[in-house]
């Protein structure tokens, strides 16, 4: 069969706006990652899928082949139903971090193979990172096991799941072909119908702060994942959420771990309790379980599920979170309402003082970060504290700030923020 | 300057429909000549020109950049007005046959710096080859040698010419990214500039036999090309030509070189005489002469600088042309007018005969090709011989009668064949 396919008429044929074959696109992608299809080849076609796209069963074909490249984990011994979140990324966007050990307390599985952060938004293991001892690599006995156990698992993701999209990843980020909503879908959903999952809810992000910038994209996005989803036999649900304002009060690494710790606890800033309840909802219903997620948050099971996963991971639940040897302060210069906080400038400053990387070999600072201690619709009295600039290395401060010039504004009239999750796609 | 440049940048410009500085154009051009670019980031730059083309000014500079990776031949010494003429190729076109000899003998002189043939059309250098003797490849001092002494001259362009057309056309050629009109229009005009040529006819054609199928694409590529030469400062003039019916009456090497040799002689098919004839007034009036073509082809000084040109390079003008040792006859199986023979399958019967090359390594024939005896709009008699495959390989026959089948009728009424020539551009 594959003797016939040629590797020019696969790019022409995508190229001129035809539909890939299910054999084409299965000895593409097996091609490709075996070494047989040369990289110009695969950068042209990835080109062409940019301008053309995939149609939906070609698309589910194409995963299903990136999938086909590597490892399925097995979490049928994990003897709970499995669920797992995905989130396009946001700032601030802590929410995994008590969304897992929540959903967990309410009965599910939820197997957590995540990414490192890159850019303005964080990465979930980096956040992790900053708990003494906490591990990120597990074996993959180690995941079934814990998931077994406690239900809660947040780890690195294997070099054995579809490593078709690692290799097709690292094309795409030298070749300008990372922004196609059937390559974007494709990589994520490859990933997750890999680690085993049996349902999957998504958080698609739009807004200043987001990968998507628009919702019409984001949308566009949630529908496709949804749609692959349904073709691997993954319940699979989106949530279309807003990201032009952060989420929380702190973007960083250590600092959202303390966010977390509040939430867990009962308090935490409201935004971060509603997306997080939110979502904790939408995977308690796919997991077929009745468990209110208020309830496991009110009674403090999802804190014990999260110490207990902490520690199954050689993390020190207790132990103290990093503190930076800097904290730049910003005074409200005068008294009023937050109308505008930008997400993207609060990332990108976060991402200056240490927070984030610009290369994924760059090492995070666990320390380093934003805190704003008022957001959009809140008061703030002129001279008091409005923002913290946490970082270990007081030179980063003035890039930080020049990020955060215009990215916020402060009025004589309240103004409402607008709602943070914007509509479900199932 | 270039330490500023990024490639994804670049990638990304043209893709999401932008125009490259001048500054971006030149860097990358540099850059991938020299090897610091991958090839997997130009392809992808490739396909988006594709999809975005590319503005005047743009491709003016892209062109520029092409043209200065490698060395201009200085034609200042050659002591006359100086112009080329370039075909896009099409079956039975040998033209550049008759034409070189015959502008030369009006007083221009004519640097045809030529390239092989791929697929389906011939080869102008392949035709010649098939004169015992005839040597292509000439130093850069003989070409200007040549054109002192006799005006005339049809050689291999060297590889000093345009060395980054040919790593990109390479590139192309394996990523399906060859049918982009700004890029095949620099690919043409950095060569043609590059040999140093004064002026320019084009031939450009489009229909079943050439590689433009449609007048609009033919026109556009006509009109990019001429607006690159215009902004090189070489005046440039293009007809579109209709090739929907094969030229002459035969296709192949050495019999195309005995058709040129009737015209020469003041015969010749009536279509083959007309286009020579249109494209030499043409460039005669871009040399600024006033010679008349005809004139110089009805007193015999066209063929005798042909026969001189054929000697300086090493040929025998009076050595008998290679016979194929098999000659298969498709009678016409009814009296009419043929009212269809079309360019495409006559090109790829002759290809399958041995007269073209898939790769550009193979080696073609010089007896094979076909002839016809008779045209669109030609009588033919029941019995009477009207196709002639000929090739020196009789098992080569059955794929070429299959290419051959339905791409000929003969009718009981006469039909008008449309005009050769349908526009001029300049």
């Amino acid at each position: 069969m594959s003797t016939s396919i040629n590797m020019i008429d696969v790019i022409r044929t995508k190229r001129d706006g035809g539909t890939l074959s299910d054999a084409q696109v299965r000895w593409f992608i097996d091609a490709y990652t075996s070494g047989g299809v040369a990289d110009e080849q695969a950068s042209a076609l990835l080109m062409a899928v940019f301008f053309r796209g995939m149609a939906p069963g070609e698309l589910a074909t194409w995963t299903a082949a990136m999938i086909a490249s590597g490892e399925r984990l097995d979490l049928s011994k994990v003897g709970r139903p499995t669920v797992d979140k995905h989130s396009t990324g946001g700032v601030g966007d802590k929410i995994s971090l008590p969304l897992v050990p929540l959903v967990a307390a309410c009965g599910a599985a939820v197997p957590q193979l995540s990414g490192r952060g890159l850019g303005h938004t964080g990465g979930t293991l980096d956040k992790l990172e900053s708990i003494a001892g906490f591990r990120v690599a597990l074996a993959n006995d180690e995941v079934v096991d814990q998931l077994r156990t406690l239900g809660a698992v947040i780890c690195a993701a294997g070099d054995g799941l579809a490593p078709a999209d690692r290799k097709l990843y690292a094309l795409r980020d030298v070749t300008a072909t990372v922004e196609s909503i059937p390559l974007i879908a494709s990589s994520i959903m490859s990933k997750k119908i890999a680690e085993g999952t049996e349902s999957l809810v998504l958080d698609v992000k739009f807004g200043t702060g987001a990968f998507m910038a628009d919702e019409v994209s984001a949308r566009q996005l949630a529908e496709t994942m949804v749609g692959i989803g349904a073709a691997h036999g993954v319940r699979t649900v989106a949530l279309l959420t807003a990201m032009d304002v952060p989420l929380g009060r702190t973007a960083g690494n250590g600092i959202e771990v303390a966010e977390t710790l509040d939430v867990l606890r009962g308090g935490g800033p409201s935004d971060v309790v509603e997306l997080t309840l939110a979502l904790a909802r939408e995977m308690v219903a796919l997991a077929g379980l009745d468990a209110d997620p208020a309830v496991a948050l009110a009674d403090g099971s999802a804190l014990a599920t999260w110490r207990a996963m902490i520690g199954a991971q050689g993390g020190d639940p207790d132990a103290p979170l990093p503190e930076a040897s800097h904290v730049q302060v910003v005074r409200a210069p005068s008294s009023g309402y937050v109308t505008q906080l930008d997400a993207r400038g609060v990332g990108v400053a976060a991402w200056r003082l240490g927070a984030g990387r610009a290369r994924k070999e760059d090492p995070v600072s666990p320390s380093a970060g934003v805190v704003w201690h008022a957001t959009v619709g809140e008061r703030v009295e002129e001279g008091q504290p409005f923002l913290e600039l946490r970082t270990d290395d007081p030179s980063r401060v003035p890039a930080a700030l020049e990020a955060l010039d215009g990215a916020w504004r402060i009025g004589p009239e309240p103004v409402e923020r607008g709602p943070l999750v914007i509509d479900r796609i199932s």
